[in-house]
């Protein structure tokens, strides 16, 4: 199975593609979305660009399951509602199409990579390279994307196995919603 | 010209096509596109209906233009998160293709068809019906996707009309900004 991380945000979106063969992770490829060129108040370009861009990552990579961050209420209301937007043409652009979405938490994304909720972004970054047996770091946006991805691998390997162990075919069709707090 | 009105909210979006002949407008179509028959917890199958929503609006009736209204914060902030989500699907169906997208807050939507910006629902379903001549009331939300689209064929004349004033081509270009305030 192959799996699309994303981790939204309006200047800078990560994605990250992981592989999951058995409980083998392996890396596809990583990297960011950026819409810091264009005009700060051009939100509609802005948001054409971060649908276009991970349309691109899907046609690329043909993932089978994407798993995308739950983005928080900011301190800033404006800075939620422009965060918000840009989630939107993130998701958007994942569920245009018949790709499965799962949503995580950073705090479970960070559980399931670091082992604590409140691992920093260095350790973030550290943790993927080790588990995905990168050369080197990669950047933060990708790091937490790609970490998005390991964690959706993990809650999908669990839950296929609840359902085993459970015998029965509709709870491994919920292996999807794990993380969906809304 | 034919201006697609978009009134975006995550349960329901209203939606409005006009067309604009010289100066008289005449009504095309209008409606909502609702989410309210799907999980209220399930966020990614409500970004999914609102984009296919607007994307069959699009195919079916082929505007020229789009005019989005500018959302605003809500006293909760989780509110807000969402309200922002939707909006960014509904831009994203917008600007995936090549369709111009403007942006009009409530308040010039109101000044635009009901000449004050504290009109009410009922005022500015009333002056929809009376501008486009329609033999009974709007719905609401779909009163203020047409208010959208009506107040962005008034921008449209206004702008062409400062255009053809000042001699420029480069002016014109610019009826599609009128209104953001990002």
């Amino acid at each position: 199975m192959r799996i699309l991380g994303i981790d939204p945000g309006l200047q800078t979106t990560g994605f990250g593609v992981v592989d999951l063969d058995g409980h083998a992770l392996r890396y596809v490829a990583s990297g960011t979305i950026s819409t810091t060129h264009l005009a700060r108040g051009d939100l509609p370009a802005r948001l054409k660009v971060l649908f276009e861009g991970i349309a691109e990552v899907r046609s690329r990579y043909t993932p089978d399951a994407a798993a995308v961050e739950i983005v928080f209420v900011n301190a800033n209301p404006q800075s939620t509602l422009l965060l918000g937007q840009a989630r939107g043409a993130c998701v958007t652009a994942l569920v245009a199409g018949a790709l499965p979405v799962a949503e995580y938490t950073a705090l479970q994304m960070k559980q399931a990579v670091a082992g604590y909720g409140r691992a920093g972004k260095a350790e973030v970054q550290e943790m993927v390279k080790r588990l995905l047996q990168l050369p080197g770091l990669p950047g933060k946006d990708a790091a937490d994307a790609l970490g998005l991805a390991i964690t959706h691998a993990h809650a999908g390997s669990s839950m296929a196995r609840l359902a085993r162990a459970a015998g029965t075919a509709r709870r491994s069709t919920g292996m999807y919603k794990a993380g969906r707090t809304y």
